[in-house]
């Protein structure tokens, strides 16, 4: 598949990386077409990189790992047209960290970021998940070991089996996948990410996650 | 121990019956000294009633299971020199249940409602807990199979650690007890409840409880 991975950053890069080695067309899309960490990368693994709007225009796919401060220019920037149609896989915090350690987490307009895209881009499709994890266990699920839980928030029914699918390749399982209904559904997950981050504080820098417990598990 | 719960609700109540059947001596607590739920809880708990100042002036701990919208106003019946240098275990979460479910998840002045309690009464040393889950997995955790947490928030390490206690009487290991740190920490299983609504609205009335998955786990 061709996807566009927007945001240069950490999140941005593993998860670029992990679907170039999938065997998918990636174009890594920044801010301006001459930037250092996506031309790095792009040299590095014999994939594309340009302008968010070069990005998303060649893309079947779209993946937003900018900062959710900022997801909302830099998919403007995209451009309505480069997106309609498409699924957008908003794995974004809105993290301020102005203020130093944790991070306020910013939730738009009392809701989440995933909505204030998804209000912006009504032809687009958008699939919230991955934001709840560190990016290494995002690819790598099998570094927190047994049961553990990735969710999902999406509108569109279609949007979110196939995105399922995309979790699947990275090594989830249909178990591990909870699928926590209709897009406001990812103001919860945005606001997990306040506990994610103590938790962070209290472990380091180790893979972990969560897991929902029930008695059928 | 002598033990104040203020609230008469679901969680009031079941958290007073575990700590009465535990052998503790109960007082539960309310607005008015004729409240109908509190006086037949302790009918047929062998326990005491009254008003919220009745309750936590003969206490030695107090635990606040009012809601959150009104735990201010319900600390400030209890009355100050009632519940100076004592500790309260504060289990509330700020549901504003007016728009339907899911409930709003209020955060007052952009902390926790744990951190609005202790800085109305310092000489209190307020440890959050127990907020994260219903009130049945509350005092039954095998109720949820193999590992899974509970979270704990304080300034005062003692306080915490005879919280600590306590829950390990209710049937809480050790190692289920995760110490987020500070009172701050608070803010993060309060925002937490969005997810647990959301989860809630999958799963329906089952009993479930996230688990912090890592690999020393």
């Amino acid at each position: 598949m061709k996807i566009a991975v927007l945001g240069t950053g950490e999140v941005g890069r593993r998860l670029a990386t992990k679907l170039a080695s999938l065997g998918h067309e990636v174009t890594m899309g920044s801010r301006t077409a001459d930037n250092a960490a996506a031309a790095a990368w792009a040299e590095e693994n014999d994939a594309a990189h340009g302008t968010f709007a070069d990005a998303a225009g060649v893309a079947d796919l779209v993946v937003n790992a900018t900062s959710g401060q900022v997801s909302l220019a830099a998919l403007e920037a995209a451009g309505a047209d480069n997106l309609s149609g498409k699924i957008l896989v908003d794995v974004s915090n809105a993290l301020d960290f102005s203020g130093g350690f944790p991070p306020k987490v910013g939730l738009p307009d009392g809701g989440s970021v995933a909505e204030q895209l998804q209000r912006a881009f009504p032809e687009t499709r958008v699939v919230k998940t991955l934001n709840t994890m560190s990016n290494s266990v995002m690819v790598e699920p099998s570094r927190v070991p047994g049961h553990h839980t990735v969710f999902l928030s999406g509108d569109d029914e279609r949007a979110k089996a196939e995105v399922s699918a995309l979790l699947e390749s990275f090594g989830w399982t249909p178990a591990q996948i909870t699928d926590l209904g209709d897009l406001s559904s990812a103001r919860a997950t945005e606001s997990f990410v306040e506990l994610w981050l103590r938790l962070y504080g209290v472990l380091g820098p180790v893979d972990f996650n969560i897991s929902v417990v029930t008695p059928a598990v």
